[in-house]
């Protein structure tokens, strides 16, 4: 029966979920969701051994039924808890194809990633924060998008349809919710983000890529923004990235 | 066997979809796709009673099978004619609710009657507009957006993400296929249109509703841009609208 | 005394302007304004030997005093007709230079030429189109942008600037004169047009640059759109554009 | 002669750059620039006496020449210093009158405040930002936009030109001076700041208006964030703001 206030991160993977998770923890219980536990054990186990409080259930944030699933778990470990902040993260549903060799399921696995996973994160999250009480700071609920949340390029029609798709989600609820004290934020990470999986790409400039830590720090400064002073929208990029 | 290039429009109610027909009847043959034949029959039979060739042909947009039947009968009905030009313009989807009383299927039904809709639409037409020859314009795909295509306002999330995750595709598909030849176009509607559906509705001013002929004259006028000098995005409302 | 209503087609070069004011030529009476007379003789002696009416006044269109001797002149001579139309053209106060390299009065070149000179035109129009009576299509006032609308590219501070001002006084006056009846209408130009001055500029593609006579036709087409149906911005660029 | 990093703070009332000096003033010395040294005596003296470093220098921002004299001043008063942050914050330049009651002294007031003011104080401060050695984080140059800087609306063309002036100007020096190590910034402040000046607007909710230490806090987060993950664009509004 825990009391202190807690957070949830979805689409916990060894970059930038895992950042938010390490940060929101030195304040927050933490619960982390990601489909795969491999992507969240090791964060998981570094929390809870350095004196923070984890948990890490394996969610298809896709599908409602493994969402619910999650979030009964949550609420009963979490009963008497407030939910401070929740954070969608996803990544999934990146393709890129020319248009005519995308299948249906392809094109729709944009959407189905980003916005509906954050359409099933969002149901279940905002009668949380809607009741969130003595938190902190003002409940929070950041969604994240990348440079294709503002343009469609060729090939990538799928990812920026289910970006695009996101961020208008992110507006409907910010303009929805915050006035009922739920600060609803979507943040735009236009970069390549310095993960496991891009340590190998080689850019002209060593610190071209997009800081984990840094984006968490962001984050979490758009948390403790006092609800008189919200910030919605937010670009993010490496000093030598061209935009 | 017809010879004279044709056009096909989907998404036809008695509104713009049919006043875009008859335009584009003026010139070209046209088909018309909508899911309840009542909507096109008034207008097929007027354009055929008038000297057009017009069909129509009963089809779920957001269903790839229906589709992929209703491009069956056109590839057949149409062979050795050039497509020159591709209307879509559904009004699906709509939905408007506080968004914890969205169900995840009214929520997705904004994605799935605009943008797979569309999707589906451009998968069969695109490959026969890359290869039209000789048609008095460049060949064109015009896609209906709106006020939503651009602002996710509350309670509006279904319909907002559907129409963003459209405006991401046409962005894409211009990209992709504009270097190619196929004119991609983009118009939001930023207001309401004066249909048989919105007689009723009355506002201060009696003209405060956009023609549907109007915005097909528009959209023909999008169409015979040479592809030196293309539009891409245009948005359309009455004088008097706020915006 | 004319009675024929008449266009003003102020930043006429041998270009865009030229080809605006032959095709309102083909309607209207139409005046020609620019700093340099050389710049319009050719095009008002075309149109007035093929049968139309042109005048030229040179213009600075930057400088309240010039322009208000121009509409000196022009008042006096177009006495009992109706403006139906005005388009802003200036290609001025391009500069592209380092940041610190630049002047003050480089700096607000960009300002002068683009908002301060439309500001000055705008000043001089709206009360003629305001009372403009039985014009073919509602009285019309078009702003020429630019990329630089819509994005401050690295060393074009200047002219950015200019042009994101005139962006805003385009969408300030629609607001405001839209519900009067003047439609006011935003065009920008994404890409290099086919003037004598870009002959020598050789791309991939033949056809890689805009036609003026087809931006003169989408202006046109503007102009005709019935105020249940205004187009407020468009972004027109060749098919072979990177955007 | 100082050896202590310091930021400078332009335009400065008993509102916003108050609360910026003061949060700056907590690790830098800051110098406070206002035409009217009584918006800044009592914060300067206020900073002095709890033992940080202020200096204020009356400058009228969109006057080079006040400009020059000032960092004349600046620079050898801060000889051997390093320049960490700088802030243009300027309220200056707002009319709000029917377009054709303009004067056209009013209209360009707007871009004389906002991006004139911006341009002189750009030029003084990016040379000393570029050569900023061993700050605690990297050299920063923030700007403070307003809702105008997004859209114009009726009566407000002098302003929003302005203000889209300074946009243009911020997203030109991001692009050029980004990769040389300066951190621009331009933050859309979309409210009513809670400010003595509007003390006596009241809202149907009582902390409708944003608040100047809150917003100090985000600028002085923009400065901590490290070049790898840089935050260009950010609008901050109460929660109940309608936009």
């Amino acid at each position: 029966m825990a009391t202190k206030p807690f957070a949830i991160i979805a689409g916990v993977g060894p970059g930038t979920g895992s950042s938010i998770a390490r940060k929101f923890a030195q304040v927050y219980s933490v619960v982390l969701l990601a489909r795969n536990p491999g992507n969240f054990t090791t964060v998981v186990d570094e929390i809870n051994a350095s004196g923070g409080q984890a948990t890490g259930i394996s969610t298809d944030l896709s599908d409602a039924q493994s969402v619910n699933s999650a979030f009964d778990k949550i609420t009963q470990e979490y009963e008497g808890s407030a939910l401070a902040a929740a954070v969608f993260n996803s990544g999934g549903g990146f393709v890129r194809k020319p248009f005519l060799e995308l299948t249906g399921e392809e094109f729709s696995s944009g959407f189905e990633s980003q916005a509906k996973g954050a359409f099933n994160f969002a149901q279940k999250t905002l009668p949380l924060l809607l009741t969130a009480k003595n938190t902190p700071s003002p409940p929070t609920l950041i969604f994240t998008g990348a440079t294709a949340s503002l343009k469609g390029s060729a090939n990538f029609s799928s990812f920026a349809s289910g970006k695009f798709a996101l961020r208008a989600l992110a507006q409907s609820l910010a303009r929805e919710f915050g006035p009922k004290g739920v600060h609803v934020s979507h943040v735009i990470i236009d970069g390549v983000i310095d993960i496991p999986r891009t340590k190998a790409w080689t850019f002209e400039h060593e610190d071209a890529k997009l800081s984990p830590d840094a984006i968490a720090d962001s984050y979490w400064h758009l948390h403790t923004q006092p609800r008189t002073t919200w910030g919605f929208e937010w670009d993010l990029r490496p000093y030598v990235e061209k935009w």
